[in-house]
């Protein structure tokens, strides 16, 4: 018996297939039957062949489904319970794990501090595109959730986008009452504008230059839209709002484009300026603000056509930057650290982030929409899979 | 009548001369008769002629004394009260001040928040280096000290070093029973070992490359002397302590310098690297770690070698930052946020700074000392001047 | 000429009759012309005698209006600015205040610390529910609002009870996502759990007697109102919300009544058991959770029938308390902490709490309302005068 | 094959014997030989029968050792690996424990959050005065320990009291440079004030009536002793620190005993006072001060002599309290929470707590300790058993 899977193949090329069904490797295991995952876009990064992924690799790290079978040392999960994972697996019992950081665990089998599921360097635990994936540390891992099917497009969205998205606002220390700049609004920086919405914010900007997506905030985040390739967003800002924000967050990364006021240039690599949005906040947030990076930099990439940037260095404006006292948190997001509250948010009817999904289908059509999702098509914002 | 002062004349030129007496401008004001001022490092910036200070200005930001006159609005304090003052001036009731960030108020007479006495571009406020200073906002910015003249080595050191060596540490979140590395041993770094001593932390590493002053933080801090000519300071102290430590404070600022290794280079500009400092924190702090920079960075830097570092922009690790979840915090210390504290500490016998005092010489001598502490003459670590 | 003011007399006997106008009497002063103030439920304190007042007295510590002078010393204020003033009147300069914690101000006159407007033991500062009012410390304590005259209703509640509200969930460190009970539904209680609305709470319990209180807080601050007449608060809230709450807010203090489940006993002082909201409370709230005590406890209250409480002490399930781990804030708010960023929240539109607001009259029915109040006229919840 | 364990039978009567050998019950237990253990005041409770102890019960949650044996689940550690068990018993993955909150774990088989080895309803996990013990969720559970058998009088004190009195500084939020007042010199008391020390408090008082106890928190603790049966120490310390102390300390709990300013009586329950500590400490510490509680309250004490008492209630002074905006925190030390840094600390030298210790003795010599220790022998402040 098999489990059928998204596996990749070579650049632009996965396919569903039938691989090795999982089982429990240690007492601490559980075998979870998948009834949604998801595609994010830092799969896109391993679809595109730019992060080495192996062939043969299963992609996924955002899931959730039924509990079919635990280890004899799970103790709080049985068959049949609901969970969502975050995309994180952790051990729970390292010195990172335990001070919270459970994105940087020290106990995964990973060469750095921190492990996913079905992703290049995040250790050797399999993608989450499938009928039915290992969880290792369940108790630890596994958020129970309410039985039943309700909620189910908002809890898929626990296992990273939500959390990622607050945990920009959180970095960025948000106090209810404080205005904020999101800088992206593909479906972290969303998230991030709406997570600045369920804390109060008084002001909310978000900074991006597809209408759809602006549209979005804007109707869903009571967020002010904001196109870069109008005008000069942090000029833009500060006119709006005296002095600077107090927030900011960073929810595009190194892949950050320059704005085209002409208008005439298409949205391609011959603008990437991997400093352009850090250096757009340290100008955006008012002196004393503090700035959450949960875009992704990395600290290789051959491909970038600077010296510098090909070293994962960036030129920042730090002189500014120090000047105006500022404060950065970055990083991926610590999910534990975040998802049984916002589970309760959404159980209570405060939170409902399910605006975000765009698409639901079978596993099945998981390549046609790796294509185009890959491809930017406008309104594929979020896609989810049913195994 | 009037009062002796540090006058700067030209780059290398300054002299002691009478200036006009001080006078109440306002209601809030209070007149000081020094009875101790210090020349700071950030002082030569200006002596050196690299700041545009203009003929005629009086320096000094950091002085102690006793109030001689106060204006009808001044309520906690009365002639003859010894008190010492922070270098910022602030005005207690601006939106920064009221949450504690008294370095960056927008109330008082500066073009960006922020302002100190006797600075280039922080305000008009007339320098402490003199007899009498003008103290603005003397309820809010007076910290008033025991009678007497005990501790008044130690109490000096409160107007900016040690509160300043402090703010590195709480930049950092240094918690007890936490490891540390401090780069620069100058006076800012040599407080910021101090400081971490003094808040129970296990272990602390200072790197610079003077041995006295490497020498000076081993017996006063329990630190451990890291020389950055001899070894790469990242590696030398991931090697002592596996993964590397848990905070950083960068005490250096924009003009660092990079090591050398053969031995054979003197230490000059053409060794500058203005990231080195920052980047080589990245390495040297774990994942989940946190790095305060309290060393100066300027948003623009005219004479710099490279166009980059001329903008105020360094080529920062930025990637291995992210994915190690670094968080930073910069900026001029806040000196009100840590100072009544500070000295308590002081008075009650816990702390005792003035280990990092040098000299003492008369206010006549300035422009002597002035030469010596520029031409970084062995042993002037701290000088202070009594008018 | 004068100033109308609402002026006391006798126990239940107030009037409005002009009092001396206001002179500024420091540099630091300012005066206001009130455009709104309000009757707060601790005005009935003083005006059933129980609080001592002397004949003479001016009441009112919330209000709001337009600079019509300035000492020489302000420097942020200029005639015809729109301001509201926090209840507590503070220094801006005391190692309290600079701390944050205005509502315990050492340099005001009186004798502990913390003073305000209009109150018994609260230092000499006439009251507000005047035409005109001096106000101290003026460029500390004003916050300035938006020219015009939008938002009065909700602008007159920055004064106490909107703050004082936010101030309990503050002390009970509620987080979004949490789950919090407030005990009392009266001004300070439903702007508890508007508060806690606002902050992303996942699910808010209210806990009163009065009907129409307890339908408010459902229509306007998404909370399950538990009337205690008709069960134990705690065992009813236990049961909704498996193992209790995160958090509790006390609004009620020492006057709490004890719930009458046989339905056949008035609402007297017979029923008055000042530990039993506390020990509710200790009762509702989960293990490691904590509670923010804003309702008003008092040292001495000569009318109390048991010895204890006259010695303003209270039975308090201390034992369960310690088992439990739990942890309290209390105290009266200290509104400058606040009040920019629910001013904010108010502009930007995201809070809106003068649905709380029942009536607004002249100044001169101030004596009627406050008959009308002090008999607690189901309706009246919150009245404005207008002078 | 058997284990020497120290055996309860009846009130005052315990013995060393042999019990059955530990054994893995799950995949994530651990065997730990135990190379020191330790008597707690607590341990008394049960010792004078007033807990409900069952005869044939093993006693003790004070233990380091090597680890003999591990579950199949257990990865991070060895046999052979030296670790020190913290005296709480907890998961690692309920809500409480991923908070931070090991001593309310939910998890653990206990009635109520939270549980110990060897202690009355705290759970059915065998004591640790005994040869060797069985450690569930062990991967959790214990800290590593340096090889070899340095240190071992200090590690010791990282099971429990070392922890819980730092615990009462963290509580009531100590910050360095701050004052502190710690109510009781016993073993945790004594390590409050060593832990306040470490953390940079400028002034320290401890209160107590032994005068070797205060002695020594005088010697090792900078502590300013108060015999509380010469003066009130509230008013004591009041007048050498103007205005009362920043924070406080409990470290007495229910068995406190009211001063005896006379003299004459001894030293008996009928001068108990569960209050006096509680009330003493709300008068000691300033307005917007903190107090932690650590030492211990019960919900019920049927052999208390009031009716209020008996139900774990006591006649807090809480219209003070209120009035001085004073905040609270209570409850057992997580252990987990600290020891790591503590460990730190002791193994980098900073930290040396074993100047508590004053019994080293065989495990055989248990019953002769148990019977001094209660009788409150003076000089018997802390006894350590070797197995």
């Amino acid at each position: 018996m098999g489990t059928d899977a998204v596996v990749y193949h070579d650049p632009y090329d996965v396919s569903v297939e039938e691989v090795e069904d999982p089982e429990l490797e240690g007492p601490n295991d559980a075998l979870v039957e998948v009834t949604t995952t998801a595609i994010c876009g830092s799969d896109l990064h391993m679809y595109e062949g730019r992060a080495g992924a192996d062939p043969g690799m299963v992609f996924g790290h955002e899931f959730m489904g039924t509990v079919r079978e635990v280890g004899e040392g799970v103790e709080t999960l049985s068959p049949g319970d609901r969970v969502v994972l975050p995309f994180n697996v952790s051990c729970g019992h390292c010195r990172n794990c335990e001070a919270g950081y459970t994105g940087f665990c020290t106990n995964v089998e990973s060469d750095s501090p921190g492990a996913a599921y079905g992703y290049v360097n995040m250790g050797p635990y399999r993608g989450g595109q499938a009928e039915s994936v290992r969880v290792p540390y369940a108790d630890f891992n596994a958020l129970e959730l309410p039985e039943g099917d309700e909620h189910e497009d908002d809890f898929i969205l626990l296992a990273d986008v939500f959390p990622t998205g607050w945990h920009g606002t959180e970095l960025a220390d948000l106090q209810p009452g404080e205005s904020i700049a999101v800088y992206g609004a593909g479906p972290v920086g969303t998230m991030a504008a709406y997570s600045a919405k369920l804390r109060g914010a008084s002001e909310i900007y978000v900074v991006d230059r597809v209408e759809s997506r602006l549209e979005m905030v804007e109707e869903h985040c009571d967020a002010v839209p904001i196109n870069f390739e109008e005008d000069d967003p942090a000029e833009r800002i500060k006119e709006r709002h005296g002095g600077g924000v107090d927030r900011g967050v960073d929810a595009v990364g190194y892949q950050a484009i320059e704005g085209d006021r002409e208008g005439d240039s298409p949205y391609d690599a011959a603008r990437e300026n991997p400093s352009i949005v850090l250096n757009h906040l340290v100008d955006t947030v008012r002196a004393t603000g503090k700035i959450g990076v949960v875009g992704v930099y990395v600290s290789a990439d051959p491909n970038a056509p600077e010296q510098v940037e090909q070293q994962g260095k960036l030129d920042l404006a730090f002189g500014k930057l120090f000047e105006k006292g500022l404060r950065f948190g970055t990083g991926q997001c610590d999910v534990k650290r975040y998802n049984r509250r916002l589970r309760d948010m959404i159980v209570d009817g405060v939170a409902e982030p399910s605006f975000l999904v765009s698409h639901r289908v079978s596993l099945e059509d998981a390549p046609e929409m790796y294509e185009r999702f890959d491809e930017r098509e406008e309104g594929v914002t979020k896609v989810l899979l049913t195994p």
